[in-house]
């Protein structure tokens, strides 16, 4: 086991701006998945802790509403910038600290640049409306305004990414956060923190008492601290990103107060290969969204329908294509395919096979453990390809890993309903150059999931679109368009500038 | 007691297209707040009924999804129409029912029609975002598709309008509707309804398939009945109209199944007078805001925040303008106050009534029964208002009857403070001719609620804007403005249209 | 020669509110296309008159702008059901006096029911947006307001709708009209204009002095006429439909004196049919929009671009179709093509075949007049198609009839190339089964044309778009979408409700 | 006279990236309006050259449209970095060439920074609409596309600023742009391009091709070359600021050959002051926007229309101000105003005090030219007030210069109405505390201008909101809200996926 952390990581952390010393207990003990080597142990907040947190970020909402959007927006500016300039750094600890490869550690370091320049795009505008009255001498207009504390609740998966998507319009919109990463993944929600923190700085020095204390604050921590923040009244919005259950737990709870919630829950991501389909561009596709981050996106690619008529030539293509995928350290820049995140998904991922064995499945390649002796604590699996007869029950579970379901279909609109055929409804796509196809998939009568591609896979959405899905898998939407909308509260305005006083649908009254 | 209905109602009635003999039950004994006469005896759909109904619905999503927008524009047209045709006879029936006088039934019928209006209008919109996309030879859209099966859950205080907010949309949106109206105002629901199916006929008949079975249902029953669709998991949306009560119920339960809601929950809406206000405007607003349908709007104005210099004043004048209000029959058309719903509300009255005198507050007018000789089983109750120290605890709970509390601020902020220091959110409104006055209190740091006006009371709005509340009034919109987003699935299409993959943010993989 | 006008023709009139005898005149001998037969003479407006047409419109606009716009909206929806209930009457005036068949007659009457129910929509909406503001105590609103009188100068070949779309977008955005309809069609003008005279007349009844006299208003002339209307600086707007010639002479002038312009001018419409074509599909959208109204649309099908290897197997489809065309009178109902306008249209088009020939063209089929036995004074021509070896100087050139060119491609590229290589801009199409040659088409690099179509030929557009093309036909928009912004004033309202004075930009004065 | 230039102005120049030996000629003397010296002699571009420039730019722009927008939008970020990171020495060219004091030049190049946010933002927006179609199968959507080259001609008085605005956008929204700055400003211009420039050579760097030759361009000259921009086919979007006089020469130019247009021509701006007004704020406001740039901003404060009441009050505090007024060099960190452009400006200034006499006018202080003795070659006047019995002939002139017209009302009507007469409609504002004086002067009967705010100048816009005017300001819009849409055309798409050919309308055909 190497020592914790090495040197170089150290340094890492350092640029980061993560002072370990003084982060250190003996709560959390986060684990590398590459070699299961402890890169920290880390004290974590008591549940007591989290009135103060909260009340912090209820007082600075009371100041952070009133300054500015477009100056708010100059902090997600400095923020923008800042992770920019630490992109290298934050991307590494990403990876060591979840696995990922390293373009996928970039990759989200660089999504969250994006949603920085997204929200301080939004910060000249989070528009209402003005709307014309029925009534003489009176206007009317809608106008957003903050909303209050935000919790951002992440999973390991993304554990840079979805904070910022979270965190940059939150702030923009007027929003205190507050940051609960996921235990596995705490140093990377850290160095994304600690950017913000510099940001702030920067900010405060330039216009002095804008930015309050308890604007951003981080809180290491278990599920009691998650559930501190859902409960609480003080919490405009709870913003959770994770398992199902999870947000069958969450959603209700948030209700019962009245509260806003944006939950980003299981996906189950199917991806429809058609007779004209491009199957070169399909093969690319499927790979990097189904073993991409090791299968463990909300939006990885879990099934594959494809035409019986092309299903030979593409497996063909396909089992080769897996079969040169280059498995191992993800830090390595030829490296495909990094570790799961922890042994549990391994078992999982096992258990899950075993379960679609015997409901008929047929593995045609991949889902052994990998690189043990290398890597002893480290659970690398080689991704697996699993022909099934048909949509049953394991195929309409969600498990997280490079798990790949191969299902056949004869008509569109079998391959449709079967898209459609699992509780979840985050992403789909259409692999097809007839236009009819794909235009039925994206229609009223096709993918019924938030997010319906053609010709890319599942994953890797840009930040302009709203991101999020239908069914279990939450029905919010975060990220791009309007998504901002729901980090505000709508103010309807009737104004009367007149002398009368007259009523709408012409009620005469007295 | 009169018979059951009176010949010249049963008249009313049947031009609304209600046969009573069909509908004639033991379970649902309605009657009329006026007298207490019985107007209908209905029988209740069982619970056990609900599967098909909510199957039917389902059913007739299929088909109605597929229906062009505008095509269903047209049904909305008709239903405009249908209900401009009948306005006097429904509006009448919502009077006998709930008690309204004649100009508010009208005025909601005149509601209905209005939302057809703006329904229709929609049904050549409903625009989602063409989006540009990073990547070279892509594009992003998101289109709104239908949602499914939408069930109106209403109260009897806006027995017809609120239905046909939701319908109207509904419709349009591509979802089919089942209404459960209020077990106290089945007969408004009922006329309303019935406009909806002649609609449907007519429509039937231009377009032979389109209007499928199912499409828009009525059941009749208790909170069995409702619930049954609350927890249905084929029910998409479920807009619900009432007490907050009910709302902490039906929230936490929809949010358990993934389901989508709209909850329009209780008020307690208030209005500031400052010392820059038109007095004489003020007083109109308040009688209007205050009294009007007997004070049982959930925007009904129940709290009056007065600058205490003008306090006095303003108190002369509205015991003035109290004093000589017209209470009694509804369908008199000069009568400007009729009578509660039901006993329990007069009791419920009272009983507020007699908490804040324990609380400090002092009956300044009204607050008795009275033309009890005349109508033994009618609850007529003068208008009261109440002079309170504070906002004591009962202050801050919704009483739904003509009883206003008297509050005095000094400074503009306390004002404010009081306002927004409620569990509810749905409206409120300042009365001032001061542009800071006014624009502090429409700002971020001014009035929490859905609705802020100015110059004119927190009820009667026009239904171009949204119309909701937040924090316990329930956090969502319906009406104008987006309103029709809920009713809608949103999804985001990012569409290859090149040779190549490019990932998003500039990832490289394999 | 029939009389003037036949006794069922008169009785159509009438129906329609035309009463001859008082608009009888010597200035404008009204003939159908039909037959050469006067349907009517009448007396023109005198340039002279103008001025106070002019002022009867400036002094309604004072009072209109105040209407609230939801009032307008009331008067565009009983236009609508007027429309509606005149539809088969205004419908044969169309046919009779531009010679359309009677289905686009029709048609051209449902897409006036349709716009007024659009505008009605729009009533409600005209929204502007709320803006955040870089200063505290700041916000913006942008507002749209009423814009002053529009003048709606239209062509013989839409004579109702395109008054229409105007008219039903300015009323709604609180301006006055004022029609100068085609002196080749003032009856259609007429019978359209009588329809929201109607309307007016209903809605003054309700609403009193709301309609001021000068709202709308009708001028039968000539040129100078619509000069009157061009030169005024009182006309905010000018809506032209018209030839390229037209509007190089009417947007030089309006732009001097800083009017406002929509200009909707010729177009030389293209349609690409590739190998993934579904060539029935295609013929039946080439035959509709090559020759339905003769020709006549501004969005007719002048061009057939299509690729070599599917050339003669559309071709010999194509000729087929032509060759069953039904030729003759359009108030026939199984007429597809009716006359010409007039007989200077028919040597147009023999001129554009005679240069065709010269520059290389075969004409396939048709081009010859037909029915001169039957019409000595009507100007029927079948259909023709002329085959072209390349894009010559007159196919580049707009003719006002049936004659349709065919160019072959190899390379999809060309193709939009040549699509694009017209001095025209007005709609385009492709018909293709394959996604990345209909995403080229519609992309950056595609069509050049304010409209391009899938699968669809150029013609008929709905409503709910906006309507209008690039280069010589003009750059403007009219009918859906956001086209009403051309009929309103924006203002930018900034507004300070703090008590102290920050500058935009941060800037330190003083 | 000082050296031509001096060495630390020199040194500024080159930190700005600007050569001038290489950009030395004989055609422009470019003068510092401080004390006359000349700073620089620069070739002028003969008009010969200008069919080259504009090919290059229209060979970009094939290029440059294909470029994703986000890309696109990285361009304008790192433009608004180096404009950020030189923005002191920016200021300083601009204080020098124009004579701004140092906070308005910093201020300009802060605009510059601002809209290169918020195309950034833009940049992953360009929102078009999809849309519902009445066919079934069909759906519409309607895409921006880059429009083409654009011509940026501006004035002196924004030499940085207004190219910022139009550069920002049109790059973003995909168009090449060519700078022709004022002859007066040629260096400030150039500043401004060359970090531009900066930002083209760093995005070359990293996306090599994508920014193509001709991308940007700056052209000095006189109006030959002007002319030669708006005289072009090949420049789809000239964008002009500048004098009524040059726009009623442009537009009709630019019409005549269907091209587009943004002019943002004269202002003659007023603020109305009523009894409600703060008259300490008030003034504040007309000293910043009445003396500001001395007085030659578009939207200076040129008439002052003062309720009687208030109006000697207002001017006792106004002419006080104006008494305290430090005038002299601009670069000086207290100077208030700076000079004249140039000796033109000066008389026109003197032949308008004149004729202000003539025309009944009382000149209450100002006018007279100081500090010449120290700057012979340097036109400093003191700002002037001239009491106006009525709106006379000149008073709806505009004069570009410290000149404030005086005229009083006793009706808000009446000050409406004054407000509205006048040729020009670029911005406006009231100050009031009275909220039916303000929504009256915001409202459909209010300010017909462009711009009408409440409690600040009529100068200073943000960027957020749309910036322009209307009447002989121009008509047209830039900067903020959705002006971006100029620099793009629209393409309304409509999709038939079926296998059907239903036609609009519902028409019938064959």
């Amino acid at each position: 086991m190497t020592e914790l952390p090495s040197a170089d990581f150290s340094a890492v952390l350092q640029r980061c701006g993560i002072e370990l010393p003084a982060l250190r207990g003996t709560d959390l003990s986060v684990r590398s998945p590459i070699d299961g080597a402890e890169l920290a142990r880390l004290a974590a907040l008591p549940a007591a802790a989290m009135p103060a947190v909260i009340d912090a970020a209820t007082r600075a909402f009371k100041q952070w509403r009133l300054v500015p959007a477009p100056v708010r927006g100059e902090l997600v500016r400095l923020w923008g910038e800042e992770l920019r300039r630490a992109k290298a750094d934050i991307g590494q600890v990403i990876s060591r600290e979840v696995g990922k490869i390293v373009q996928e550690g970039l990759g989200e370091v660089q999504e969250a640049v994006d949603i920085c320049e997204f929200a301080l795009g939004l910060s000249r505008q989070l528009h209402g409306k003005t709307i014309v009255s029925e009534r003489p001498g009176h206007r009317i207009m809608e106008q957003y305004h903050p909303l209050g504390p935000v919790a951002v609740i992440t999973a390991f998966n993304f554990p840079g990414a979805v904070f910022a998507w979270n965190a940059a319009l939150a702030l923009v919109c007027g929003n205190p956060v507050i940051f609960k990463p996921s235990e596995k993944a705490p140093l990377s929600g850290l160095a994304t923190f600690k950017a913000l923190e510099r940001a702030i700085a920067q900010f405060t020095a330039r216009f002095g008492e804008h930015a309050p204390e308890g604007l951003a604050q981080i809180v290491l921590g278990g599920s009691d601290v998650a559930e501190a923040l859902v409960d609480s009244p003080q919490i405009a919005l709870v913003s959770a990103t994770g398992s199902t259950r999870m947000g069958r737990a969450v959603g209700p709870k948030v209700a019962s107060r009245f509260g806003k919630r944006i939950l980003e829950l299981g996906g189950n991501n199917a991806m429809l290969v058609t007779p004209a389909a491009d199957l070169d561009l399909a093969v690319r596709a499927i790979v990097f969204s189904a073993v991409g981050t090791a299968g463990q996106r909300c939006t990885s690619l879990r099934r594959l329908i494809v035409h019986r008529d092309v299903k030979q030539a593409l497996l063909d293509k396909l089992l080769k294509a897996y079969a040169s995928l280059r498995i191992g350290d993800p830090l390595q820049p030829a490296t495909l395919v990094g570790p799961l995140i922890d042994e549990a998904a391994f078992k999982a991922l096992q258990d899950s096979i075993a379960q679609a064995e015997q409901q008929g499945g047929k593995l045609l390649c991949g889902g052994q453990r990998v690189l043990a002796d290398q890597f002893p604590q480290g659970f690398y699996v080689a991704p697996a390809i699993m022909d099934m007869p048909a949509q049953t029950a394991i195929v309409k579970h969600e498990t997280f890993g490079p798990l790949l379901y191969v299902l056949s279909y004869e008509e569109l609109e079998q391959a449709i309903a079967c898209n459609n055929d699992v509780p979840q409804g985050l992403s789909s796509c259409i692999f097809s150059n007839d236009l009819r196809e794909v235009e039925s998939f994206l229609s009223a009568a096709g993918s019924d999931c938030g997010m319906a591609n053609v010709n890319i896979g599942p994953s890797g959405a840009e930040i302009g679109g709203a991101f999020g899905g239908e069914k279990e898998t939450g029905g919010d939407r975060e990220s791009g368009s309007d998504a901002w909308k729901q980090y505000m509260r709508r103010t309807t305005n009737t104004i009367n500038y007149s002398r009368e006083l007259p009523l709408a649908q012409g009620i005469q009254f007295g």
